[in-house]
């Protein structure tokens, strides 16, 4: 099972290297990390998405706690959290190929952020799920690049 | 200046720590930091907000190309490329805050993605300053969460 840690700490040099690097010594595998500033300025919000599978993750939260400058974690589970990344991808766009582009983007309401004569590039956001949709479509077309920040979440209700 | 780093790196255990530690180590304060998959499986490339205002960032791009399962690098100005970023946010929503915030998402085209009975939770695309701007308008409704991905990026044109 994919777990996403929602690991509150403390906005000081090191502190990311501290954090994956415990992660990379347990053997766990980073499907995708994002840090961003959270809604206290001394705080970074570091959202990781682990596979869960080979390991307990009660064993690695319990080692984050005693990380100096961790100050809150959570394991957001899809059923009680909203979640969501965002995916810019560049695809092949001539002739025909551009039509079928513009169709995709369309039904997966991705938003056209560059086209030149032979390429498009495309915003998406949604789940993990979604933007792997995308790509699975966009694939038989030929994708030239793949940018993703990887999946954040929030908690539902009563905050 | 701020700068954003595209680093594409092998998907190996130790990478990522390898990476944010050379950062870190030369006293660089990294802003925002996304790791997800790229185009190649076997692949992940990791986008980097940095201050390149305290220290040239070239000599910290030289070293990074030493490190072992770094690939590329770029160094990707707004000008020739499209950034954005990912937020989410849970904000008070009782009453007549509610329509305010109601009002601010449609301005900024945010999507509601989750409301209780006192709190309204948005998903908002767009640059940097885009995200900053709606952040700076909800702060006085009383915002609860901010969890945000950090800035990825893409070149523009003749990829």
């Amino acid at each position: 099972m994919k777990h996403t840690l929602s690991i509150l700490v403390e906005d000081k040099p090191g502190v990311l290297t501290r954090v994956a690097g415990l992660f990379a010594r347990r053997g766990f595998n980073i499907e995708s990390l994002a840090v961003g500033t959270s809604e206290d300025p001394t705080l970074s919000r570091i959202t990781i998405t682990i596979d869960g599978e080979a390991q307990p993750v009660d064993q690695v939260t319990k080692q984050l706690h005693k990380l100096i400058n961790v100050i809150k974690i959570r394991d957001l589970e899809s059923k009680t959290s909203v979640h969501a990344e965002l995916l810019l991808v560049r695809v092949a766009g001539e002739g025909e190929k551009r039509t079928e582009v513009l169709q995709i983007a369309e039904i997966f309401k991705a938003k056209i952020v560059d086209v030149d004569r032979r390429h498009v590039t495309l915003r998406v956001v949604g789940t993990t799920d979604k933007v792997e949709a995308i790509l699975e479509l966009l694939k038989p077309l030929g994708i030239l690049e793949v940018v993703r920040t990887g999946t954040i979440a929030i908690g539902r209700g009563r905050g």
